[in-house]
């Protein structure tokens, strides 16, 4: 039983945990609309790698609900919609690519749908296995009781299980091993402060948001024993593209002799990607800076440059974990 | 004339633009009463190391507005009240006890408070001559146009004149050698993308606000040529005081190479302090990261570890721009 419900599909509809009225409100957008479903991607409400991809793999299955004919024109609208929601997680792209793999084998018409909800189901417990074994992967990294320090959100939220690197801090805790979490808040959407301090408190583990440039200050003064973050697009040398400040944060753990690890399902290693100078950056409106939670922080017509990704090269990163294994530089997986 | 008037004193009251307010709003308190001044410091009204010293000289003259008799014992209860307001920054200390100084050499009892106002005004005049000596100082460190990045705030906001690290930037921008300005938003409170980007915007410096995590991107992928803060406490052997972020900011520099640059005016070297172990560091509710602007962005019962200030070790910064001169390391004052 997940203690956090993100994303389920149930009668032809899908139910997702509006992510950007965590944590004073838990509400739910229930649809069986795949362009409401794009919009809630690109609204951030569902959000995190590897739940990006889940939900864009029950949406374009649930684009041929209700459709009689002309299924292949459809489905592709809703595909090539679903691919312009978000730039640079690459689970979104390899999930529809999966979906429309299973599209292309289906021969009989009248199953196609529920072959690709059944697929996306596949997705969600493939991801569900993966998680645990990210996590279990990741439980050698604590050869001590620790205090661990992570950005962004990377728990129940973003995936159809126990999440990435928050999973493995979960099971750290569990098995006794995690003192203390430092939970950076992850501006300018406060992931952290918002997200992560939910997963944290639901899990009962004791935590500290801090803002995110007071990272150093706790390295230095407090202690960190490792940092451990999830991950958007990996490529083929280690170089990571995740949440901005990510890169901030490496740089601040190696200033310090702090391990600083990434933790991502394989799905995230990009094939085509040979290092970091090919991952494609978003940028966001500098609104998400000048307001906060939509109160306007400070004047409209004032400029703000809003990457949402940065690289971290391989040389700051000391180990890559996926469902596969714990890697360790030089990056071959 | 100056263009923006944050602390002024006519006919027995103080007026302070009210910085909590900006830049939404320009609101000034308007006061007689030391109390009030000393809670203007306290919810940061009132704010930056120069100002606080006025704010505080002039409360500490005015205790003995209206008082007819028994002077000494008002005077050292609004000393005592106002040393207690914030404990980091040296200039408070060093401004009440120049007052204290006055106080004793006053011997003509009626001519107390007119000689304590203007020994306030001697502070402030020569803290606007300060001003104007640090830029000139400062302008030393341009030798091409730049794009500069700084932190918090550091203009005529914060002092008598026009400031300090800001200073430095606006009269380079004024001699051409300014090309762009990343303001970080500056978290908790903001002080970058609500006052830094007024000043900028008063100043008329093309500029654009980041996330406080953005640093290191814009370090690797826009190019910053300098780095310019101010400072709350200086120690003897340079070690620097400044708002929570300045030493994450000045690892990242190192990092990426860019110089490092403290301004400040030398009342702000503690003498005392031979280096940052022994300057107390201010911590702050964590309500000022679980809200923003007042509004609650995660729920009030998550731990939040806010430390106001961190220590800049000294083997990070370039130089230290003061009235008297730029010093380079191995600093000696």
């Amino acid at each position: 039983m997940r203690k956090i419900k993100n994303l389920e599909y149930s009668d032809g509809k899908i139910l997702l945990l509006d992510q950007t009225r965590l944590p004073l409100r838990e509400e739910y957008i229930v649809t069986d609309d795949y362009e409401r479903i794009a919009e809630a991607i690109e609204k951030l409400e569902i959000r995190g790698a590897p739940a990006i991809g889940l939900a864009a793999a029950f949406a374009c299955a649930l684009s041929l609900r209700n459709i009689e004919q002309n299924h292949e024109s459809e489905f592709r609208k809703a595909v090539e919609r679903l691919r312009k929601t978000r730039p640079t997680a690459v689970n979104l792209f390899w999930a529809l690519d999966r979906m429309e793999n299973k599209f292309r084998k289906c021969t009989e018409i009248e199953n196609v749908y529920e072959s690709l909800i059944e697929e996306a189901e596949q997705i969600f417990e493939e991801d569900r296995q993966m998680c645990e074994r990210i996590a279990g992967n990741g439980l050698q990294l604590f050869s001590k009781v620790s205090r661990v320090l992570t950005h962004c959100n990377t728990g129940a939220l973003v995936s159809g299980g126990g999440g990435t690197a928050f999973y493995i801090i979960q099971k750290a805790f569990e098995s006794g091993l995690v003192d203390h979490v430092y939970a950076d808040e992850t501006r300018p959407l406060l992931q952290g402060s918002r997200l992560t301090a939910y997963e944290l408190d639901k899990s009962g583990i004791p935590f500290s948001i801090i803002t995110d440039s007071s990272a150093a200050f706790v390295m230095k003064y407090v202690g960190i024993d490792l940092i451990v973050v999830g991950a958007d697009r990996i490529a083929l040398n280690g170089d990571t593209a995740n949440k901005i400040g990510t890169y901030n944060l490496a740089v601040l753990a190696k200033y310090h002799n702090v391990p600083f690890y990434i933790a991502a399902p394989s799905s995230t290693i990009d094939k085509n990607c040979f290092n970091g100078n090919s991952i494609d950056i978003e940028f966001r409106s500098g609104d998400e800076i000048r307001t906060i939670n939509g109160h306007l922080v400070t004047r409209p017509d004032f400029n703000a440059y809003s990457p949402a990704f940065d690289i971290t090269p391989n040389e700051l990163i000391s180990g890559i974990i996926t469902e596969e294994n714990l890697f360790k530089p030089p990056y071959k997986f």
